[in-house]
């Protein structure tokens, strides 16, 4: 296989750069194991501190190359002002190195809005895509017994609103990706919408799901509502960003609640707080299954190389998961197919009964 | 005080019409101590079906009418299909009822998306509203100690996209309905949006954030997040329909998942299991908490009399409920003071600055 060289902000995340340093340098020697020492990897930050990391590990050293700068994005700054006020930041300059072909793909876990502008900026978009998405990953009860309990929601927050057009694209990409990561065929996609029926959700939906609906390659298995997400029965969820931000986040801050909310009624009583003792390892247990935030991280998508945001709180093992997943979609040559399903698309629907659809 | 007089539709819901008569009887009876007997109900639907379960009720009976029409929609009917199919549905002769002001509000716990249509159709909208909206009632953790732990959010889904100006009326209609049913003078107000600063949202909604903060009659704290939802951190959340609906149906979801999960988790292991026994009456007191199907009712707001719509699954209890808070509302004049505050913000803010505004 090719060489595979990935670019990963050294300073971005709660933790950086200690736990950035520790992922990249385990997912190397693991990855090593099949590569065969094929990859590299671009640390970009502050060089004494990324040095200070790398000073036990010279059987991997070789692999590591180093970007130096003294700019960083902080966690909570505004995107806006913080990509003018710090051009040189280590997420800027990762970016830049991918924009150039020097690296395959982006891993940060830096401030999440500013990594969606500079990569918009910097990396060009696949041909006849107009917007990126930024995808999540979260987790479902899994109803339908799929191999992961997992799914794939986009837009979440790189755009606000968005044309048909758009969301079929965002369809096609997740399709792609949700394929990449979890090994099947033909992911089930479906469209977020306020009912199932396919004339719901006003025009832009409706000419979405009539557009969806008549891709032979895709998997769309139609309109799916707010109380479906977490039941999981669709591997990719179509939305856009001003919706799939409310969505990802209400179910974060349900979740949360709703584990708050037992523990407060167990307390009211001995009994239960007995129970609550008896049950505390089943709540780590159903902690654990709600941590998406160990799935590896959530693309920016649409982009002609693979950006992985990894969140801010990752730990080593996260960041270490991050790499693996990109190391594998770099190989697969994840972007390339996204290109041809857009082209496919592209080249097969724009017909004149498609001049409908606004955004055409 | 004036004659109360609501119309009642006794057909809709799951169990109509036994616990809708038994409601309708129950809150008649309680109500009957503070108001004198100055209340009645129109029962509207199936005569000879509604008489059945009066016998035994001599002592209401002279307070009951009873509309009669052998025609109603049935609760999975497709909205626009059936209010055409049955044009002498019980919820729309009810609705007629309150057009023609024989009644002064309506209940029904019918088919949801049928009881909009028909309200809108048959019921005036007060001056200057041009969008009616559907509210829903959902529990909260209530971080700030509220007096009572529920929220309310407005539109979840009479309509689908709205402009500016009627997320303000949503706003305005809300905080007065809130006022109303909590009892509080200055409920606070929030905007669901993608990020808490003001410039989030597109146009639409930073031009919404600008009016709402410019109105001195209203408690606005600004934007709320999808996980702030559940926080408690607003009396009012408002929205547009479709994002509404993903919301409160997210929530719903997410709620039942995780507590589906923890049971799952905790069945695997016999000391869970001892837990989840000892914990069972916890379990049960946590779902009353989260089952926001109690709490009377959600109103369709923006027309000149109240709409309220129980849950399709109400027990005689929540008929009950229902009523109660109808006729605190009609006693109040809840419509009247929407009424005076939409007015009030008309007359006020129709302002050149304002063209920019899209829909004025």
């Amino acid at each position: 296989m090719n060489r595979i060289h990935l670019a990963v902000d050294a300073m971005g995340g709660d933790f950086a750069p200690k736990v950035i340093i520790e992922g990249v340098i385990n997912s190397l020697r693991k990855a090593n194991l099949e590569y065969q020492n094929d990859l590299s990897v671009t640390l970009v930050g502050d060089e004494a501190k990324i040095l200070s990391y790398l000073e036990k590990h010279s059987d991997i050293r070789k692999q590591i190359k180093i970007h130096h700068t003294d700019q960083a994005i902080p966690m909570d700054a505004k995107p806006k002002d913080a990509i003018i006020k710090f051009p040189k930041a280590s997420m800027i300059e990762a970016a830049k190195l991918v924009a150039n072909k020097e690296a395959d793909a982006l891993i940060s876990a830096g401030n999440t809005g500013a990594l969606v502008l500079s990569s918009a900026q910097q990396i060009p978009r696949i041909k006849g895509v107009h917007r990126t998405a930024l995808a999540a990953v979260y987790p479902t009860k899994n109803e339908l017994k799929r191999r992961d309990r997992f799914s794939l929601i986009l837009d979440v927050g790189a755009n606000v609103f968005v044309e048909s057009e758009h969301l079929v694209h965002f369809a096609l990409m997740g399709a792609a990706y949700a394929k990449e990561i979890k090994n099947i065929e033909l992911p089930t996609v479906a469209l977020l919408n306020m009912g199932a029926e396919s004339n719901k959700g006003g025009e832009r939906y409706t000419n979405a799901y009539e557009i969806l609906s008549s891709l032979p390659d895709l998997n769309f298995i139609g309109n799916i509502e707010g109380n479906d997400l977490m039941r999981g029965v669709a591997d990719v969820v179509v939305t856009e960003g001003f919706i799939g931000n409310i969505a990802i986040k209400t179910m974060e801050g349900a979740a949360e609640t709703v584990m708050g909310l037992g523990k407060y009624a167990f307390k009211k009583n001995f009994i239960w707080k007995m129970g609550l003792i008896f049950l505390s390892s089943g709540i780590k247990g159903l902690k654990r299954i709600t941590d998406y935030q160990e799935y590896g991280g959530a693309p920016i998508l649409g982009l002609e190389r693979l950006v992985l945001k990894c969140h801010g709180k990752s730990t080593s093992l996260a960041i270490e998961n991050a790499l693996t997943l990109t190391i594998k979609a770099v190989r697969d040559d994840l972007t390339g197919n996204m290109q041809r399903a857009i082209s496919a698309f592209e080249n097969e629907f724009t017909r004149p009964e498609f001049d409908k659809v606004p955004g055409y």
